[in-house]
């Protein structure tokens, strides 16, 4: 038979659901994966704006439960209400929309099949707040099934005394997401005793944490933009006695991606506290895209911004990814 | 917040997968249903050419096991290759192919996530064919999930003696699926030492057919398309009685329709053995279309076509759905 | 159909859910079980017009999976959609609404909290028709907790040459039931091959009927009225040594409440056929009331008389049990 | 006390369990639910005198085992019977009635079906009273079943250190009541080494508290009323920036509602301890009502006054909330 | 038929197993209990001297696993035999017999079915003795019933820090044996780091503990007798407030018996250690029975002495529960 690869290249209206080379090269990599595994990576990467690219912008609104409330909504108050996240990545173009339980259940229903959904796992709130922080595990894979997911997320803290129960769960955790077709996003997050602030951005300690986090089976990594800061004097050396080039964002990201399996792990960057300038944001996308990261996730920098500014911002952002623009 | 239902008329190209007012009128019957089981008739719904109508033509390719291959894939042998039925129903636009666990198997990878899938769970051959027939069940919810099926398909025999069987086997698997998250398609094929060959598609008993597979639990109905024959004595007293219309093939489908749930269950009609005539084909779904059917599930008159032929046929059946052409 | 949400009245005094006098001495029967079934049983008793008096009236729609789709609906059209059966079970103020799996999906959700349902878990067809007929079993007790019932409802055939395997899938079930609290339901119908037709309403075989169904453990039993008919000689010969009345349909129900446990049992009965006459309906009522029955289940004589016409025949059945109409 | 048998009203017309447009309004905030929870959502909210109209007053009475039962009982010793409090409840007319699992057991048999139940899960006692305290599980969804109840009950301490430990444990009862249609109820009580006396009742913590109680799935959260007090200093920045108003009770209802998923889900508050002025008690109602809130949860201000005027008080209360009194 | 309750008064020898008056209203207090748990209350309230009164002598032999051989049974060496207590129950006539699994597996078969029996599930050595006491599940449901005991006993400790892990357990061990019909008591021993050795016997604590284990669910409590000082301030002010009379011994059981849900819970008394003056315990035991306490549980007062000392202190005592006399 004519194979059926060679027809792929003039998509039409009906075929949009067909993977680009592109797509199909990423998967390519998850290739001890199940089919219900890469069709939920499929889904993330064949959806919004940046379908068919290979790069991922997502929206997580967690912060209600690991910020609090006002911290996070009283920027833009139309989020208090959770079917806004769904509309504002749908609207964008996002690829994904990952929250809490309470968040999706309260949103699930009325979505359904519109957006692939990531139901993260695990969540930590700050009314106490410990040195080495574990997050509560308040979501289940079964639950993550019932809501329509793509896929679990789950946040480590490398550098936490309790990172080894961490490890532990989401091991558990992503096997039985694993069997059941679902994909696993790992936020790891380097936090703890022995970290310093300035650590749990350091180049070394976020390559490390993006590394950690592929080795205990991710498909899909989510870390910080690292600083040039080194944190670990062992790492150091190497750093120094190879020369590894983390001069600019775009190095450092370069190094990140390297760390992730030399590329063939999808990793993609938090942008963290909101910012006041876009160009600020931007810049950064353009250090992720320059360096060969796969994308961002855009939580406060999206949904605490009002509705007109964020949808514009995402847009440029995703156009940024797109190779739209310089 | 502005209500996010007030956006939803202009789709953008980046809100491609945003439901239609009639897709999330239809969602709305299955309000027993989870967000998963919602989401996946979603994606079947919003998939191909005829996303966001409301109408689905499905490819189903079973016959290999349920006719031998010979019978099935000699009239166009590239249809021998598990990889071109998948590539079929994407070409044409398909909302969903519907396969046994080796065909599923064989292709579920290379096509993750391009197309919904319908892992049938049981097959019957015909090397031995009982007059009271019951298939084997020959796939899982489990595999359903492992290879990223968005629906579990079941065949059910009313009519056969061994009919209680395969209710109480659906009512377990579709339990099952629910739970899980998956859409429930029930074939309902009266059959059986009870009724004459002529029965099988008598208006009555087809009626019947359909209003037992959605009393089952069932998402989506499959029927065979109805004649004017009425099978059972009881029954031809009420069609006279009440004056049923069922003198044309638009009558019939519409009461097999109104059988559904008076329409709010999604009821699929089978288009039967191969026509060389493509007219013949096409007036079926003019039929179906005029009498509030939802669509065509269309196995031989598809696969058994070279593929162009196979292509156009497909496109203008849809055509049909869709209400560009008469 | 007219909108369920355009005749909510004002709520009445706070104290409508104490259960009268004779619904707690009704309860006392019960004593063996938990009071989830307890509350189940008050429930329903404590529903609709009849609330509070220890009568029950019941709409049960089975009959599209028992009899087919046009036989059942076709009398009044507006039952074919399974919303209807919920609106007029609330309007004509019924105690319960019993009907398959099918049927309460499509409309618990719409309906959730208004009226108590009783999920049918087993059903039969007649597209194979046995002498001994063993019907299959289509829902499950978790089924029946998440979509919000009262109870589970139950047929058993005594008679069938396969009554044993239904007498212990109640065993299993009700045991199931009873543990989650839920009340049980079983319709007591003797049919099979060594009944003769006339048997299967036979007084002798009704009042067994009645006997079997509450050794098994049922909450409330369901028989068809009872004819002056003796099956069985052995049994004959008792009921003319001791003169047992059954002269009156009124004598033949006050032995049948005499055989379901000196009426220590909800026992209840079925209407039957669709009767023209309005007036055998209600004279089948007044016996029930006279001969100290529960209660009726009506679902052909209510679901396929036009809505006003129900609900007033409805109306007037429930004035003879609350005593209100002679 | 007062024989419960004593004051059976008659019965109000047929409809009275039909859910008003604003119980249908709240309902559709679950969409993910089953249709048993909602239906047990709707059980509470359909409910005695507030039934229809989307407020609700629950009568909580765990006091025996979280103060002990001189504490609890001694100023209206009628209290140390357990049926006391359902009597209670029905005769004020709330909308459900709390406890744990002892005193369910002892009522839940003589009252069954006339009064929602919400089975509180865990207890925590004084007599080793920790400064980060874990209250055990003392119940069972199986328990809740089996008792009828309408939902489970559960506490969570945010800001103490073993708060993971009980967002994992609601995480899976929570679970398990959803899948078997139970509702859900949260006490969401700040607590513990890292917050401040003055903290616990903190505008700030409250309303984080009100969040994560959704966030972890609850469908109905309960809050001690918030003074103006900000306690975190990454929230009091927030609080100011955006100017949030908190000078009223009303207004940190009304921010404590927003904090509940934009008033999509059922939020209600504590009434504290027992207060000597009534009026105090009912100004409290009136700010709850005039921010948006859904109710009141009343313990000691109900069950530590005499009857009279408990069931004075509770009338006043609920008069103000459903409008009829300012 | 004549009501089964009108001709209970006079016990003839065929009724000698009908239970009285006064056990039926006891059994009325267990409503939510099934009749297996019920039947076994009965048995053992109609066990012995006091069958048919409503009061209870227990004899519980755990000592030897809780203080060790020599300082439990050196005092009267016969009781180093197990079959040594199971006499002494029966001669005796004590309702039941109490001991952990070695002691009821040494004499179960040989008294079977003589004497009912209540298998201790959990013990605690004084080898190891912690400040905050766990003891140690040492039984378990299926051999209670293997050896055909009528209870599970099972001890807490409220005021130990690890309280909560012991409520965690009774729960699901009452559970178990509440659904396999057995009974359940509970010992609720105050002791801990946060109470002082005055305050294991304080009245506040000994209230609470019996509350505490009474909304555990215990059918059977066992506290020990309460001193007149009170531990926590905050319950002082109650006890202040309110004069609860504490000044006398029969004051403080009353006081208790109040806690443990107004008398509708089966409360009896420690004897603790062995006291040389029978006078001192048959004082206590006439306090218990003035302030309407049900009974006691008396050890060491019973097997440390000779077998015909104890043998007579026991029938004093069980003649003053049975009112013969002073």
């Amino acid at each position: 038979m004519a194979s059926p690869t060679t027809t792929r290249e003039s998509h039409s209206e009906s075929s949009a659901h067909r993977s680009s080379d592109r797509v199909r090269e990423i998967l390519s990599w998850y290739s001890s994966d199940n089919p219900g595994t890469k069709g939920n990576l499929a889904r993330m990467l064949n959806h919004g704006t940046l379908a068919g690219t290979g790069k991922m912008v997502i929206l997580p609104v967690d912060q209600g439960f690991e910020h609090g409330p006002a911290r996070s909504f009283a920027p833009n108050p139309a989020g208090y209400d959770p079917r806004y996240h769904f509309d504002l990545a749908l609207e964008a173009g996002c690829n994904a929309y990952a929250a809490p339980l309470g968040f999706i259940e309260a949103g699930a229903a009325e979505f359904a099949g519109e957006i692939p959904l990531i139901l993260k796992l695990n969540n930590h709130d700050v009314l106490h707040d410990e040195k080495d922080p574990l997050s509560a595990v308040t979501g289940s894979v079964g639950a993550a099934l019932r809501l329509g997911c793509a896929a679990i997320g789950f946040t480590i803290y490398p550098g936490s005394s309790m990172a080894s129960k961490m490890y532990e769960q989401i091991r558990s955790l992503a096997e039985e997401a694993k069997r059941a077709g679902l994909a696993v996003v790992v936020w790891s997050y380097p936090r703890g005793s022995a970290i310093s602030k300035a650590g749990e951005t350091a180049i070394d300690v976020v390559a490390y944490a993006a590394q950690i986090a592929a080795q205990l089976g991710a498909h899909v990594l989510k870390v910080k933009l690292p600083s040039d800061h080194i944190e670990q004097e062992e790492a150091r050396k190497s750093y120094e006695k190879y020369a590894i080039p983390i001069g600019t964002l775009a190095d450092r990201v370069r190094h990140v991606v390297q760390s992730s399996f030399d590329g063939r792990r999808i990793v993609i960057f938090s942008g963290g506290a909101k910012k006041d300038n876009d160009e600020d944001v931007l810049n950064e996308a353009r250090a992720i895209r320059d360096g060969g990261g796969f994308g961002s996730i855009i939580g406060r920098n999206s949904f605490q911004r009002k509705r007109p500014e964020a949808l514009k911002l995402l847009r440029r952002i995703m156009a940024i990814y797109a190779g739209d623009t310089p």
